[in-house]
């Protein structure tokens, strides 16, 4: 429906924010996938990659971040719904340029979860942030987007210039 | 010291996570600033600037769940250290590109609060994505850094490539 | 059912609280209307209502709590069930004598809304006085009530004195 | 200062809301107390009063309530600063009308304490409306208020009109 | 199927931990009970008896911690899935060797609620705790564990050391 | 003072629950040490004792978790000041009956933190359970308590009992 997708819908015709009203969609299987990446310096490369430091727990703590941020996101994104998460999983690869984050969630329910997907990259990126900025305080998280979603009226959407 | 700036701080001797103590650092007043941007379709900018629309709301709603995001941080930074706050601002901005982000903390506390400007930046481009997302599924959150951080034991520190 | 007009349902046979059984309630459409209001001094109202003050940010910020704060309520209300919410609208009104604020919520689930849409209205009202205090410390939140509700087993209830 | 009494302190020069600075106010000791009622039907009024129910039990709950609400108010009030609290007291009383309600917070800090005794009040409310619906669909949470508060660079003040 | 009993299903295969995907699990009616033990010195049990001192109460905010502890639990464990409660159920009982705690919840979900069981019974012993500290700083917290599950494609569990 | 160690603090003469005020409690340097254990059977402890399973990761999980909910203690037991933490560190060792839990944190504020050490020891062994219950349903969390604080007016207390 062209109000669906040109429309600011979480806005009234008032203007005013509303949590908008799900309950004539339906319930059904939905996923989204997000991605995005934290740039670092060489230097802080080197420690992540590095024997000498645990680089698995850094990681691993950005991962945990990340699951649980996605379970935050309505107490984060005002006008987004609670709703039951089936699964979430984080990826964290350390690359020449940093650490890129991917983020998959499932559930089935009445709304998208891209937000949820979103904001587990966001947050994962935050918190490899706080474990390695003593290293690298120049540390930028950047290119954060949902590459594909899927279920809802709308069926599957995925990134244009996504390869 | 070296082993403030050349190690995980984060990470203890055996490698395992944990909050540092930071009893002997001094109180201090600390200030982050912390900047990020959302690129847009230009479709979405058009809305977010038309007079059709109430995009003051749609900023609105982003600076407010920035500024909470701020204060959520050590619920979402695992190994952050819950502080007080005792100011925050939030800024977005529109421009042909979509929307500029930038974010003000303060505090006089033991450790500085970069991790909050950062996260205050990151949770209000999710708000923006949320808003937007049925006009532009395809929304980005990039560049998200901190710009300069000042008080502590290490002083101001400004990131080199700013303008 | 008489037992669950008559008596304290919350509370079990020997006076301890507990969360109650819904399980076999039906899952079925529920929507609540609360309604209340903010007493301002006439200084305040026309603060609020002037061109020169940004009122509808004020009132803005008022609203996104109010949604947010539905969004609480099993967090503050001890014995509230973690629900689903489909819909959550928020509406704040200028008058002589403050500020109206009303508050509708839908579900589907086993329980009823009205606490959401109680919460909603009195977090509301909480974040308008913090907005305005400085210039109105006497604020006054009042009639803080349940308007109707529908769904469930007991079907439509409105408030008898309601117009 | 006029500009602290005279305008929106949470609204900046250009109209967007953000936490307002409180580096330079002194650490001073604070207090607040508010007060509300619960307005309830004489039949439920008679549950909390009769030996055959725990109504110790239900003012218990919202007791509890209020105090938690109290630690929750920065997570609530969007510009609320986080800051530490040092007593809360939450008094409810049963009276003809319904339950009278008081709370009194205690801080030393840069900011006053009044939202959070309001949000005390506020939420023992809701958790009493909670307690009580069954019986009461009807209750209305009103007169909440600040009564007195004190500390700070303006001292202390207390409601005109009370007694 | 053994590789749900026979290994960590939270990790993946790569080692990392993940939020498991129950998309393809049944909703089903489910149950757990939980309980343990506050060991206290006999000066906190005769404290806690005593008819000077109001040891309902402090049973009682134990027990609404518990309940509302249920509800935090996926805040607290980092891989457990956000889902509806239906009912929870916490009793403490005043023994010679301190308070027996437990806790029974329900739940019609994809996955099982021995963890927000566990959870209520944790939290309750530790409001007990603190409760107490002052009398007996020395308590204990103890036997911790799920004594029976129902529901979901393994059925009943119960613990087999259980009477 | 006698009041201090021989009532319950947190109740006052009415027997109504308060969060005790603590204003004239001086600032000081404070710490606690908590542990506890996690029975498990020796499938599980071999489980993650073995190298084909990722057991730093299991045991990584129940510290960040361990860590967070020191953070979360205010909002777990009702009547815990919201305080500042200056440093949190959780240790789990994996021996032959389990694994064995110790958190130890430290603050400067006015009340102890027995509360968030204990919240912390418990909250990894909820976690812990969380990552190996699907190998074994029947652990248990055991003896959790505090082995020492210091600072405050009462100075070292350490467990009498501890070697």
């Amino acid at each position: 429906m062209s109000s669906d997708t040109g429309s600011l819908t979480h806005i009234d015709e008032s203007g005013a924010a509303r949590m908008v009203d799900v309950s004539e969609k339906d319930v059904s299987a939905r996923t989204a996938t997000a991605t995005g990446r934290v740039l670092l310096a060489p230097e802080a490369v080197a420690v992540l990659r590095s024997g000498d430091v645990p680089k698995g727990d850094a990681l691993g703590v950005a991962r945990i971040a990340g699951i649980m941020g996605a379970k935050r996101t309505p107490d984060l994104v005002p006008l987004c719904h609670p709703i039951a998460l089936h699964g979430v999983k984080v990826e964290l690869t350390i690359v020449d340029a940093g650490v890129e984050i991917s983020a998959r969630v499932k559930t089935a329910d009445r709304t998208g979860v891209e937000m949820e997907a979103l904001t587990a990259v966001a947050v994962a990126g935050l918190a490899l942030i706080d474990m390695i900025k003593a290293v690298d305080p120049g540390a930028v998280i950047t290119d954060v987007k949902v590459e594909e979603k899927t279920g809802g009226k709308t069926g599957r959407w995925s990134r244009p210039d996504a390869g």
